[in-house]
């Protein structure tokens, strides 16, 4: 996320803090067997955006006293980055045997390239080490704060499933599911990079609400890009939602508006998996172009949030980061 | 665990406490989703021997001042009693996945009743759980060291997939594998049973090695089991290790101490997952006696280390618990 950056300075310092996390998050995972490291390797090429650490980072600076040093940033920040990050690879390494899929940031997934117990296990260690890693912290509050962000994200893919195939599911619980499931770490993030820069309260409260409103909206694209993305540009196996029985918010909007005939033509579509139908559907019916609007809507109050900040490149940097939650094709 | 214990008082005392540290279990566990708490009641019928919550409360009685005393036993220790199930609930839940067994505790699996999705994340639940309820106890070094203990158990998992069908697993690598996967957590129950008793560096580092000893026995006793024990007095599926491409130590042993001609037909037998041929054999050779000395001379050892204790019937206790993990049959 850091090519057109505008201001080398600032683009500099997160370059500098995301490398010093890596590290942190690399030698986290240093074990002494073989067979383990190579493993953590292979997850490591999972590495994409690094949302979750950017957000710890350019908050931290935001809400600090001087929003442009390196200095504003203490370890403890990077740790948070690097626990954050560890946690979000742990889910998508089980989310790789929820799902079944066989391909993530165009390489193979663990799951499928050494089966789902190795996958299962994996995950556990990612989870494992991003608690004792937060632990090293000396800082408390960090791991009791994690632990209900984990609570939260668990109980979200457990609701999730439990809605399997469940074509009723409405709009409310589609965006209770995702408050939990992505939304709540995002806005950790945010809380945790502004708390740890001893930011006013009411600061640390509306870049919480600002981080829920990135990861809502983050969600939704990647719902919309499940439905009506490029795989080969996407660059991860799509459609996956349709196959494991998973309502996302375009089919709910499709499925809302349509009148009785088109209702059944929808529901039996869904049922034969047919995503090229639905696609087709909830591009002519608009609910493709309303999920967007929704989403769009969703950054707009996160930018809203940002006015609690004082004007500076580093908050630009996080409005263009909202923005491109849900401008991004991949 | 509970039914021959001789003495009243001390087994009432262990009875209130285990009912205690049951209650903190649900407790942190309850959800305000019903298809979460439903999960969990389903989890909370794995409960067996409650031997890490055991062992956490009478190794805190017994390195007291007052071993005899419930007010020995405090809130500390039933949190720590409460984390230790919670974790070993989840590589209960985790493994049935690992392992593709269908039934525990003559209960159907998680995995088997409701896929393999919700098991993982039943169980990344469970760990998420055990984390936050460890950060309530406010003591960080119970979480620093509750997250050491979780990522030598992962990597004990994993190195154990890595040598999956691997015939030539010699014996340092089993007991590497064991220690880390199954003896680190008991061990940890007795070294934090000690700590927060207050008692000495010496008895605490000889608890530890107390459990890590219950514990290795306890896991060869489970692998014996697995290969010759009856499936409806032990309660779970059987011969699960074979068809994982497991070694343990009686196939093992038998391998080490085959002749050229012998060698190629216990072979021949283990790729073809031929279970009752490889019992019959291992009790021939005497593998399965040799298997049984060598958890009785770790049991040995491990009554060596309550030495360090004064005598008591709370220690007479941890002996026969010890002396019972290789003589149960399930």
């Amino acid at each position: 996320m850091l090519e057109s950056v505008h201001q080398p300075s600032i683009a500099a310092v997160l370059r500098e803090c995301l490398a010093e996390t890596e590290v942190i998050f690399e030698r986290q995972l240093a074990s002494d067997f073989p067979a383990v490291n190579t493993l953590c390797r292979h997850v490591e090429r999972y590495r994409g955006k690094m949302l979750r650490p950017t957000l710890v980072i350019l908050t931290g600076l935001a809400a600090g006293r001087d929003p442009l040093a390196r200095s504003t940033i203490t370890e403890q920040h990077l740790v948070v980055a690097s626990v954050a990050e560890m946690i979000h690879m742990a889910t998508l390494v089980h989310d790789d045997v929820l799902d079944d899929a066989t391909t993530r940031r165009k390489g193979e997934t663990v799951s499928a390239l050494r089966g789902n117990e190795t996958a299962v296990m994996l995950g556990d260690y990612l989870i494992s080490n991003a608690f004792h890693l937060c632990s090293r912290a000396g800082n408390p509050a960090l791991n009791l704060q994690f632990g209900e962000v984990t609570n939260t994200l668990c109980e979200g893919e457990l609701v999730q499933l439990s809605h399997r195939d469940d074509m009723s599911l409405d709009e409310p619980t589609y965006f209770e599911i995702i408050r939990r499931k992505t939304a709540v770490l995002v806005g950790a993030c945010c809380r945790f990079g502004a708390m740890l820069s001893g930011a006013a309260p009411n600061v640390v409260q509306a870049l919480d609400r600002f981080g829920m409103a990135v990861g809502t909206a983050f969600q939704i694209q990647d719902d919309l890009l499940d439905l009506a993305g490029k795989e080969d540009v996407v660059g991860k196996s799509l459609g996956r939602d349709l196959d494991k029985g998973k309502m996302t918010l375009p089919l709910i909007l499709l499925l809302a508006q349509a009148s009785g005939a088109e209702r059944a033509f929808v529901l039996e579509a869904i049922e034969r998996r047919d995503d090229s139908a639905l696609r087709t559907m909830a591009e002519r019916s608009g609910a493709i172009v309303r999920a967007r609007e929704r989403a769009a809507a969703i950054v707009a109050s996160a930018r809203g949030e940002l006015a609690c900040l004082p004007p500076s490149p580093v908050r630009d940097l996080l409005h263009e980061l909202a923005e491109r939650t849900v401008s991004r094709e991949f």
